[in-house]
């Protein structure tokens, strides 16, 4: 019998990397997961094997690395960021219900964090997380929880905000949220979090309404207390009022 | 001109630190804290100069830490998990605003994430941070959320579910989510992340509002997706029903 873990490796760059994420890959006799990652973890872990597949594939992925756990071999399922966030870990765990194996996750850097250290503090204060693809939810569901989210006052942190199939879904999230919040609710962007061309922005939701989103941005909107303090996105707490 | 980071360390242990975490605190002149925190680090980092104050003493210590910062000194904020939920950067950013300190978040592995590898995978799909700590939110707005994030059917995580003076708010937040939620609803503690004393067990809605927590613990509260599969509390994306 093997082992089987899931390993969050951050947003991209070694040094976001964990520690304990390190020496699973250096310790691991094949690392498994979707092809871009595999291409982000080439160079730094030269030596390894890799099996990696596409987008769409995840099932068929997982499923050879539930195979191989079981044949013996020592397999990390790779995730961006945290693999309990959007990850692999709940589809590995299903997976593995009917074997013996112990599964293992190891957390990362997940990108409500990474992205919301690049534009200052958005999430300084409770927050949502939702995300924008409809590929395996529901467009209602996600509907409700943008309602929901505007409605309890979260700073709300929007995952896959858009790609070239869904290039409305950020425009249609924001009338969501416009049917609560004003439009100079402060809201910002992160791009390539940790990755070549790295970059972030303040904006508002009017303007964010405009602005066309890719797979590699993560967006906040800001509950009422967020503020522009000197182009950062704060979302104070509350110790400097006391 | 010093520089000034905020950085956070992850649960507790140097395992879970990312690199460049650990690269700051090597590079630190100072290791600004919440004086529980610095006793974790100063066993790894043993020939730091620290900075340590008591909990309430946040204002003043962040205060010292950009007056140090504007001195010339290289200093390092530190935060549990990561310095950008509930942790200090929000504050560090507001008390360096009318300095010409260039502030850097340094993201790391939040509760959210390590307790949930802990329990499986909870927070596999959209979810909700709240803080039950009513030391700096009026209690009627944390009860907002809390029906805010049922009504959306959002997995809710727990940050400051209790201590010794607030024993009652976790049964309260129980009620509230009650009032929507079913008895039999999918839950999970994890404790001490990462430290001493390292634990985590599944529970139901129900026999959570009999349950203790304290300040250690990180609390999930699944959606109606989320199951107990052979013991792990697993949020599932859905790549496995298509």
């Amino acid at each position: 019998m093997g082992s089987l873990s899931v390993v969050g490796f951050g947003p991209g760059n070694a040094v976001n990397m964990t520690a304990e994420c390190a020496k699973r890959f250096e310790e691991a006799d094949v690392i498994v997961g979707y092809t871009g990652y595999v291409e982000l973890l080439r160079p730094v872990f030269p030596d390894k094997n890799y099996f990696g597949t596409g987008m769409t594939r995840e099932v068929e992925r997982c499923r050879e690395a539930v195979r191989m756990a079981a044949d013996g071999k020592n397999v990390c399922v790779v995730s961006g960021g945290d693999g309990g966030v959007y990850g692999m870990a709940g589809l590995i765990l299903e997976l593995a219900a009917d074997t013996t194996l112990k599964v293992e996750i190891v957390p990362g850097v997940t990108a409500a964090t990474s992205g919301a250290a690049l534009l200052g503090a958005p999430i300084g204060h409770d927050f949502a997380v939702i995300s924008l693809s409809d590929l395996l939810t529901p467009w209602e569901i996600i509907e409700k929880r943008l309602r929901a989210a505007a409605c309890g006052d979260f700073v709300v942190c929007l995952y896959n905000p858009g790609s070239k199939s869904r290039n409305e879904h950020l425009r249609r999230a924001c009338d969501i949220l416009l049917e609560t919040l004003q439009q100079d609710r402060v809201c910002g962007v992160a791009r390539n979090i940790g990755r070549e061309g790295q970059s972030c922005y303040l904006t508002t939701l009017g303007e964010l309404r405009e602005t066309e989103a890719g797979m590699t941005d993560t967006v906040f909107i800001g509950s009422s207390r967020t503020r522009n303090i000197n182009g950062r996105m704060v979302t104070a707490r509350g110790y400097n009022d006391v």
